[in-house]
């Protein structure tokens, strides 16, 4: 009893490790994005002053493109060569891990360094992306790190936590740092929280919700402490956190709702073109940039048409406003003395100051021409961007994308109603417009809620910000699917839906299964499980194993019958009480040896193995004649991967998988 | 695939009647509440004004005592002798629902109706009572009769949504009408979707959660349109809920954290002691309380108890404040011309308003005596009342007692650093209190976090809000439980907890079943299955199927034997392909007869019924050797109500209920 408290404590204590370092990894990211745009800026802003009166304008643009070019090649680089998994923003990823899926290197420490690199370069190197994305990840992958002890990447075990080196306990922290991560990347503890047990596939336990509720306070706590320690506002830890959507003031009246419902309708409309332009280019890059070299300079290419679209753009938008005491930026650029090109504000700043930008500068700052030459394009660079081998966050550009048409219409709504007090808020618009974009995009639901009113730090908008992320998801789903699933779906990873296919209740566990199951004796040859084991026909991670009549007796995995091999756990070579330690078995989690390592002579293969110490007595199994929905609801509930299928005798006569059933899932829908 | 469409369609359909109707029950209650209040006010003053000078103030107090104990006796009478279950605030009974237990009446249109007039009367009644959970209750009610489309107490059966006559549907429903519930009460849609999936046990149901979702908006909605009607601003939605708690303007101090901490240990201790104390008065009642008559009484004590308390409170406590703008409560009482009696004014108003008062009031409004001399004996009030046989929430006395102690401590940092910036502003210590008292007593989650931000409508106090809450939980749980759990624990519910019991991985199925098992032959006589239903020893739900080799072959349910006997579906009776449909089973859920009013005759007790086409032909099973937290993790993540035991031979051994699993729990704590 003392052991499982000490282990409940070691639980605590892990978890508040997650969430502090968690929010110190974001701090270092966003410092140094921080200070990498803003020197970006300085040497560029004085070659565009040097040049402005010597007609050298293509020297600032050359500036401008090497550096760029330069910063996300080195994200590049690192994704493609070190791990690619890293690529893209992670959410999918991580979704399939709670899910039960395994997706190799997703938790790994070169995966991490790679994360981290490559999103302060893809963000500083201008490329339309955001950090919000892989900002979850990285806490993801810290969890996964901090509660095994260990790291692969550096041969490094430390004698810690080892109780949790398991898949079901890491996938538990793997939660809680994935929160840690959404209350860091949004200033959002809540939120994060929801974000978890959202893709989490296994029922809402109250003890662990509580773990990674703590998790997550932390590491917003020490996210607001070290960035109010750099922004010279110490101790203030109301400070808000990486996003800073500003405040937003005011209400809204019941006339308008029909407006934000419309709003609703476009972010859907809009999400579901850029998911179905992000597939197209999706499928075309999976069949022709299969190179690594290819795909590295698929990357720069793209780097170097966002910085020469940019620049074209603010060449375009003559539009000068006079310099202002909320304006952080003052790039003058082609304006007169003291006035800034307010399309350069756009593209000159972190991603997250632009979206602060188009909610709260003043009615007149971006005129409706500026907004529609930056949108336009912007909206076609952030599809072919999202999919690229850098880690790159898709939060930002949609925000940025719906706060752009968002203030838009606010614009339009004052221009039909001049004098109105409601019309005079475009930031509402901006807000909603974001909330809509985001929403059609990527079709979360109640999590993505709770973080937008945690990020903006207003309740008043609850009720219509839900409404339209509702309406947009509707509205996508009726054309195609959410771009996280589309990625997931793309990578063909059996990830579970929510519900049983439909019209599935007639399909039986027969049908389903694969057959004939391939099973182990309880005691046999070394022969045998040599055999079993090195059958190419079947990678399965385990084996029921069968009596000599027959009878189905258990579950043994294959990393067990491989360890029991390499110690040679022999009977005839080793005493009756001679039995391999739990710890033996935890130590060698989670990377275990491919076969052709373990040395079996001769003489060995004739002896016996007694697998009935270490085998699963009594593994959840199913009837042959139960039907899909029942076996469904087993493996999502539970997070299953497999299932023996026995008939009425205890009979093994199959085994059900979690690829099979998501087989007939996607027949159902075809 | 229409049909599937089509019950689609009907899903969302029965969330929106749901999320209208709550949020109009909420405005009945609220209204009928603010109106009765008033009338109650206006009657007593004019009372004491007459009295003041001629010296016969027991009138008033008469007056006042015959009005609170009349109308807390409409209460009583109708909890009492139509539907005990609506006693207490409603939420141990939903959570029991939710966890997968069946709780007899508890979503009945009789509890309905009493839990509605009932919490009326009680609150207008002057008990420390709240409104919040019994609305939670009545949301739930509402979703269950809409959701099946009849009520047993009128008889009435609408030929509706017979698609959803069983548990599982019925329960996905409550759980969106708990939500609508908590949303109308607080305001506070978020809240009350976490709220349901915190109690309900299965696994998260993104459609499931989207439909829940639905449904608090638009009881959020619905609720806003109707209460800015009658406040006469008409179209206002972001007029806040039921719950005002007013605009919390300001921020914290980083060293302001170790005191809130504190308070959160405060709240801990009291909640725990409020607990314990509640514990000991309900075994008392529970012993002693016994006849109805008794009951009655009890109730109508503790209304004249209450009403002489704080008559005297006024008496004692001579704080007069000159009437400001903001005061909209003018009790003169002793007070001199423009003065009012502050004590009067946390009495004569509805709950809600007196928990505003105590967090927005300048700092002068309350001496500290004032409120210590409230403080204290409401504490105990509150602790008696909560538990007698009224409807009763207990959301507001744990916000008013930790409002109250917040402001205290409040005042004391006032009174140490008197022209400090920070310590200007009692209410974040009395919002911190009340947050910590309610989490001491209550002890839930995140829900409760979610809740209370929403209710605050400010997001700048989230991270000290959840900490505090946090810390009142773990002290609280080192004394004793929840009061839910405690209450749901007497009432010896078989509840299942988040993990499975510790240590009892060497528990298997063997020593956890039910033995020997009852079971029920493929064909058999229809002597045999009468003698089964009849059996006093078993009233199982269901029973284990077998061939004549006593294999086990599927499981049947107690209603269904009962149907097929009603219907004399005998083979003797009737040909070969003469099948009962599936509407005739799903036409008599939920209320089952007894096997007493189905005559079988002599003749028909030799006749043989072919059990085959009805039973379910693949129930989860688990072997033998199976271990507790196996099973325990099958019950929890699927409902289950029983599981079938078999052997190698796939033979029926036993049957495992949740009761036999709970009571393993609850030896494992002892």
């Amino acid at each position: 009893h003392r052991q499982w408290k000490c282990i409940q404590i070691q639980r605590w204590l892990i978890c508040v490790l997650i969430g502090i370092t968690t929010g110190l990894v974001a701090v270092i990211i966003n410092i140094s994005i921080i200070q990498l745009t803003e020197l970006k800026m300085k040497i560029v802003t004085q070659a565009i002053e040097k040049c402005v009166k010597s007609a050298c304008l293509y020297q600032p643009l050359l500036i401008w493109i090497t550096i760029n070019a330069g910063l996300v090649m080195i994200a590049a680089l690192l994704t493609v060569f070190v791990a690619p998994v890293a690529a893209g923003s992670g959410i999918p990823q991580i979704k399939c891990f709670l899910n039960g899926v395994k997706v190799p290197n997703v938790v790994r420490l070169k995966t991490f360094f790679t994360k981290v690199v490559g999103i302060i370069a893809s963000v500083s190197g201008g490329l339309a992306v955001g950090k919000e994305g892989p900002m979850i990840h990285a806490g993801a992958v810290l969890a996964a790190g901090i509660s095994q002890g260990r790291s692969i990447t550096f041969k490094l075990t430390f004698p810690l936590f080892e109780y949790f080196r398991n898949d079901r306990e890491k996938r538990d922290f793997v939660c809680a740092g994935a929160a840690a991560g959404v209350a860091a990347a949004f200033g959002a503890p809540v939120g994060g929280v929801l974000f978890s047990l959202e893709e989490a596939s296994s029922f809402w336990n109250q003890a662990l919700t509580w773990r990674i509720f703590l998790c997550s306070i932390l590491s917003s706590y020490s996210l607001n402490f070290f960035m109010s320690l750099y922004h010279h506002h110490g101790g203030d830890l109301a400070y808000p956190g990486l996003i800073n959507f500003g405040k937003f003031e005011g209400t809204y009246e019941g006339f308008e709702l029909p407006i934000f419902f419309f709003m609703g309708v476009i972010g859907g409309l809009l999400g579901a073109l850029f998911n179905a332009i992000n597939h197209k280019i999706t499928i075309f890059r999976n069949k022709y940039v299969t190179i690594r070299f290819l795909k590295v300079v698929e990357v720069i290419i793209v780097s170097v048409v966002s910085a020469t679209i940019a620049f074209m753009m603010m060449f375009l938008s003559a539009q000068c406003n006079p310099l202002g005491q909320d304006i952080n930026v003052d790039l003058q650029f082609l304006c007169e003395d003291g006035q800034y090109n307010t399309m350069a504000s756009l593209f000159f700043t972190p991603p997250e100051d632009s979206v602060k930008s188009l909610f709260h500068d003043p009615l007149g700052s971006f005129q409706p021409l500026t907004i529609i030459i930056f949108v336009l394009p912007y909206f076609f660079v952030a599809c072919w961007t999202y999919g690229l081998q850098v880690p790159s966050g898709l939060f930002i550009p949609a925000l940025l994308i719906g706060a752009a048409w968002g203030r838009l219409i606010g614009i339009c709504m004052n221009a039909i109603c001049p004098d109105c007090l409601w019309s005079q808020d475009v930031a509402k618009y901006a807000l909603i417009g974001a909330a809509a974009q985001l929403g059609g995009t990527v079709r979360m639901t109640i999590s993505l809620t709770v973080i937008l009113i945690e990020a903006t730090g207003n309740i008043s908008y609850s009720l219509p910000l839900m409404t339209v992320l509702m309406i947009a998801k509707w509205v996508g789903d009726f054309f195609n699917q959410g771009i996280y699933d589309k990625h997931v779906h793309l990578a063909k990873v059996p990830i579970l839906e929510w519900e049983p296919p439909p019209l599935s209740i007639n399909i039986h566990a027969r049908e389903v299964m694969g057959t004939p199951a391939v099973t182990v004796r309880e005691v046999c040859l070394v022969k045998d499980i040599c055999r079993v084991l090195s059958d190419p026909h079947n990678c399965h991670s385990g084996y029921p194993v069968t009596n000599e009549e027959g009878k189905f007796r258990g579950f043994v995995l294959r990393s067990q019958l491989l360890i029991l091999l390499k110690h040679k756990v022999f009977m005839e070579r080793s005493g009756p009480d001679d039995r391999l330690e739990l710890a033996v078995f935890r130590d060698s989690y989670p990377r275990y040896f491919p076969l052709s390592i373990v040395n079996v002579s001769e003489d060995e293969q004739r002896c016996h193995i007694d697998i009935r110490p270490y085998l699963n007595p009594a593994p959840y199994t199913i009837s042959e004649r139960a039907s899909l929905p029942r076996i469904f609801r087993l493996f999502r509930a539970l997070g299953l991967r497999h299932l023996v299928v026995v008939n009425d005798n205890f009979e093994v006569v199959g085994i059900v998988t979690r690829k099979d059933i998501w087989k007939w899932g996607h027949h159902g829908k075809s």
